[in-house]
């Protein structure tokens, strides 16, 4: 196996490209908007810089590479393991991931963080109250939980660390999805992860 | 949530250079090669075509997304399902790849080129004898298998399930890691998957 230590493995920042992915990690509750954000991120992301962004949407995810995992605090936590663990993988190959995840824990949030590297992670709190999200209740998840039918629903019976000092904070209640994004977009561009665009950022 | 449905997934396929990426998947029997020659194919194919490649090594994942496999028939499947699953997601966003895993069962192998897609699925077979690779034993687990420390080890009492009709066979008994990367390389160009080099390929 000598030709290992020949080659070995290059440094992941080599290729100018490569040093430009990162990870837009969107945590909060269920309902908040996470998902909506993500899918209209990464179409802005390619209308307006030209960029590749993969959705790492949780409940996705749970279909492919955590279908063994439920919602203990354990498997959120191994759960979130993984998607940071891929979302790093897409990052370092010059692609920008987006993580939609309740991701309720802090600790995972911080392991994240680790996993991927502090300069290509960038926290994003989506926010909205309780009580919105259980109005929107997209899935109808929070009437199951309310019925009991459902046990670990985050917000009900599980608990939400809020984040305290993520780098970005968008609050759905005070604007609409367009404009929750936009904002992110234009505070990516502040944080140096995007250039500044030419023109007007349209959705 | 209406926004999702406005914005919905757009396909995969749209961006030109997404087009370009694909798996490789590299099986064969502990010692064979696999990982030696996806770190070589790595470094040629950004010399030589300025492709980015992942390297997704069975023994590297398994500290990442599979940490809680072992190595049962069940445990190994799971293990290749995921690694297919973020193939998957490298080529899609135009990125190459390279899958250096035992994968010894058949099954396996043909639910990662369904995952995958067929299109972007191409599987190497690293080819070489039991007898050559339990002399090679790089870490040591032939060796740990014939002393019965290990019991699952693939080729002593776990099955290896010869591919059939691989996209690209190597027998690398026969020639060198720098030549058999180079004949897989060449085969790649031939099967559509990298545009015919400018000059000779190097390593």
């Amino acid at each position: 196996m000598a030709m290992v230590e020949k080659y070995g493995r290059k440094p992941a920042e080599q290729g100018s490209r490569r040093s430009e992915g990162f990870v837009l990690w969107m945590t909060g509750l269920p309902g908040s908007g996470k998902t909506t954000l993500a899918l209209i991120l990464e179409e802005m992301l390619e209308k307006n810089f030209g960029r590749y962004a993969e959705v790492l949407d949780g409940d996705e995810f749970r279909k492919g590479i955590s279908r063994d995992l439920g919602l203990s605090k354990e498997d959120r936590q191994e759960h979130a393991h993984r998607v940071s663990y891929v979302g790093k993988l897409l990052a370092k190959n010059g692609v920008i991931g987006i993580v939609a995840l309740i991701s309720p824990y802090k600790k995972s949030r911080e392991e994240a963080r680790e996993v991927i590297g502090k300069d290509r992670f960038v926290e994003v709190y989506v926010k909205a109250s309780l009580a919105t999200c259980e109005k929107r209740d997209p899935k109808g998840l929070y009437k199951k939980a309310r019925k009991g039918e459902i046990t670990n629903m985050t917000g009900i019976q599980d608990p939400y660390e809020v984040p305290e000092s993520p780098d970005i904070l968008v609050d759905t209640e005070a604007s609409d999805p367009e404009g929750s994004s936009k904002m992110i977009i234009e505070r990516l561009v502040e944080l140096g992860y995007l250039p500044r665009a030419h023109g007007r950022i349209s959705a």
